[in-house]
């Protein structure tokens, strides 16, 4: 099991193709599944990487076009067959709870398990998930419709005990917890040991940033910060510049950009748009301004661990 | 071009397998394309298929579950980047207008063609379409919600022309038309030449039925009647009658039987349920009653000429 991986089920656009599915990402942390968008075949794209239904228990969306949602009706209707119990969670705008639930009251009644909707503002920066070890935050993006891209961020993790120094202050057992999240020890004597004879820094905490559909907002790259990973929508070329401006999305170029912006540690493409025969033109171009540019491709698997 | 091709698109049941998917079958009618049922995924595998999606002009629903239903909104959307005008047809009971309605008002708005639904009654034999040389009526079947099953009958061929005799007779090329009909020809002296001297039978009119989900019913052959090629579902095997009989699905043995029943000449099984490893037991099993039984897979084309 990966501490933080992102899986790619499906990094190709509106117009299928037989080498690309329509939009869906998961991020795996630890033991927890999180999808981003579902476009129709997702479900068997989920099956085909292997991954547990049951671990998945967020699905969050970034907009309302059919290629990153038409795979959510089967998803549910299976989840319903594998009478897994729980509780799935979808997030997304007012309007797309409305649309999914007359979706759902038809085509999969009498779920053995509960969905619930997190309504989201595709205006303003919010929490869209969090709790104790992962936070998953919303930027509002600009496309054809509302939309927002999702962080990923690992909270702090916990110090490194240093057991030598520990046994020498005599620290008890039931006191590690407490030190690792970087608490002092005062001894019986009264004496104080600071955290940081006792402890080594953590980890550094992981993050991804989802940034699909958008043009190129270069003053978003704040907003970001300096991720581990940024997927950013390559859906055109610099050359159809124009094209992607009309249709609200980006060039490989402008996604490099964003990633050198951002200080992101990598680039992860995609999203690209059935014009294209070659994948590797979007590297190329992106990996001029941004070196480390990976290739996206459906059953990728991403780890933030060794980037 | 085949003049009557029955193309697999999808044999799989509800829960999605790496091997199956959802249900969806086109019957390529010279130059026209009818599509019978939409599971999710459909769309790509039309396009491997190497279909023209601009030949599709009509979809038949069997009835409203998901795995029969949910790749319609992703096709109808993909039609509309497509630009091909004109006008698609969903034969589909009135709560399926209603709620595909709401969800193309969402997913696939501002089509650049006519989407008409086209009302069945699910209780009663009704035609759901014709025109000079096809006509596809409904069977009403008995599945846990209203089904329908479809027959595709072509109208009978033009008789062949015996250009020797109708040279013989002397008689104008402005006639053939309708002495292939079966006319008559009066020559300019009064004199009657029967249609049988002109004229040789007409090659066999070609039909499929297509026949799922439903319970077994064996009152149904008569209303089938001897087609060339019957798709009848074989969700189970017999040792599986009782879920069958629950769920209500047919067993391999059963569609068999029904082959047998109304004179079918070939049998085509599908609609496998997950629980199987091994298609071939569904062929096993069906042909030991019926000789003749074809195992279905994603990607068969069946040319009703060649059965």
């Amino acid at each position: 099991m990966a501490d933080f991986m992102i899986h790619t089920l499906g990094c190709g656009s509106a117009k299928p193709t037989p080498r690309h599915n329509p939009s869906s990402t998961v991020v795996e942390f630890r033991n927890n599944l999180f999808m981003v968008d579902c476009g129709e075949g997702t479900q068997k794209a989920f099956q085909r990487q292997r991954l547990k239904i049951s671990r998945l228990g967020h699905i969050f969306l970034t907009h309302l076009h059919g290629d990153h949602v038409l795979g959510l009706p089967g998803l549910v209707s299976t989840l319903g067959l594998q009478d897994t119990g729980g509780s799935l969670t979808i997030h997304t705008f007012a309007e797309g709870a409305v649309i999914l639930k007359k979706i759902f009251d038809f085509f999969a009644r009498n779920l053995p398990y509960k969905i619930q909707f997190n309504i989201l503002s595709p205006w303003e920066e919010d929490i869209a998930f969090e709790n104790q070890s992962l936070r998953v935050r919303t930027v509002p993006l600009d496309h054809r419709v509302p939309t927002v891209g999702y962080i990923f961020e690992e909270k702090p993790r916990p110090r490194h005990l240093r057991r030598d120094m520990c046994d020498f202050h005599g620290v008890p057992v039931r006191c590690f917890n407490n030190i690792k999240e970087g608490a002092d020890y005062i001894k019986p004597d009264g004496t104080l040991i600071r955290n940081a004879m006792l402890t080594t820094p953590p980890d550094p905490s992981l993050s991804y940033a989802h940034i699909s559909d958008t043009i190129f907002l270069p003053e978003l790259a704040e907003e970001i910060g300096p991720v581990d990973l940024l997927f950013h929508e390559t859906t055109y070329l610099e050359r159809d510049a124009a094209l992607a401006a009309e249709y609200g999305h980006s060039t490989a170029r402008q996604a490099a950009e964003m990633a050198r912006l951002c200080g992101a540690k990598a680039l992860l493409t995609g999203h690209y748009s059935s014009r294209y025969a070659d994948d590797e033109e979007f590297v190329k171009e992106a990996s001029a301004i941004f070196p480390n540019t990976l290739l996206n491709h459906e059953g990728l698997r991403t780890d933030l661990l060794k980037l």
